[in-house]
């Protein structure tokens, strides 16, 4: 049984926003009891990370080690038509992940305790992203 | 077909574990013999890669590279109530992969001849970590 | 439904070789419509990444920018017998992804507009290399 739903989000910029609550509701309407879930993120600007889900110092730390890595607006940018913080935002996407694959067992993404699942923004301008959720069982 | 199974491990502080083996017992339990094999590591301060398994130096490199590029104490982290080495762990887990999706052909994961899946623990101190396997086929 | 193909591809060194179009075959053989692509690169010092398929300046700035991160011939790698780009390719490698997975949706990879599929070479020589594509549907 396959089952794949859109979801269409609205992020305020560079940031992260918590998909975990979205991704569950298409398993949970999928009907899937053991299966695997992956999200897909359409964008070469935004991408997914599993990260720690208690603390809003992870995130803030986590954008600040990502601007040290990749910094908005570096010298040896040579695509630099976009503005300069889309070179950065393409690097920030290889360094996270484009899609995650996640087993569901007994109907239930099988994230640890402190893991959810985010999209990460890395443009600086609000943006509409796309993120297809395919399960399987 | 979909079949799950939990590994347990425990690891002696910072470093790689191979899981080549106990992941292809979960895939001949399975009796998949054309199929997909999914690991997830349900935690945020350790992760998985796929690296070479044959030379040691190639995993004391690896170590030494992740301390440069997310140095535990950094003085720019502003989370630090869990120590020194835990949001260093979370850049870490960032850097590498929650999951790895490996196909599996006749009966064997796909992994090329130097290819092993480790788990990566990037804390200082030992910890009981959890890995969750999905095959289907 | 599975359906497997290995992918032989000759690279001509450091670069980006763009792997959409035969995956893309692969899939359109498989005859699935609603599904899931797994695509795997079975080495370790090559890799994948999903990065943006217009620009040639974008390839070049990744480029740029792996070798900042993980240089050919740092004096901190001890694992040198194979080569100055060797280790660095290995440290390349866990920045990318060993593998992508990405849901089929009507008969098609739901890649976004400016999504292409990369193999991502980081030995300097030309190599020889597998890429096992494996389909669910």
């Amino acid at each position: 049984m396959h089952h794949q739903e859109v979801l269409h989000l609205s992020t305020p910029g560079r940031g992260l926003t918590d998909l975990s609550p979205r991704v569950a509701d298409v398993v949970a309407r999928s009907g899937v009891t053991t299966g695997l879930c992956v999200v897909h993120c359409a964008h070469t600007s935004a991408s997914l990370t599993i990260q720690e889900n208690a603390d809003p110092s992870v995130q803030r730390d986590l954008l600040a080690w990502l601007e040290r890595l990749a910094p908005d607006g570096d010298p040896a940018y040579t695509h630099t038509a976009e503005g300069p913080d889309d070179m950065a935002a393409h690097l920030r996407t290889v360094l996270s992940s484009a899609n995650e694959s996640i087993p569901i067992v007994d109907g239930r993404l099988a994230l640890g305790t402190w893991q959810a699942l985010y999209l990460l923004e890395h443009r600086a301008a609000p943006h509409r992203r796309r993120v297809v959720v395919h399960v399987s069982g």
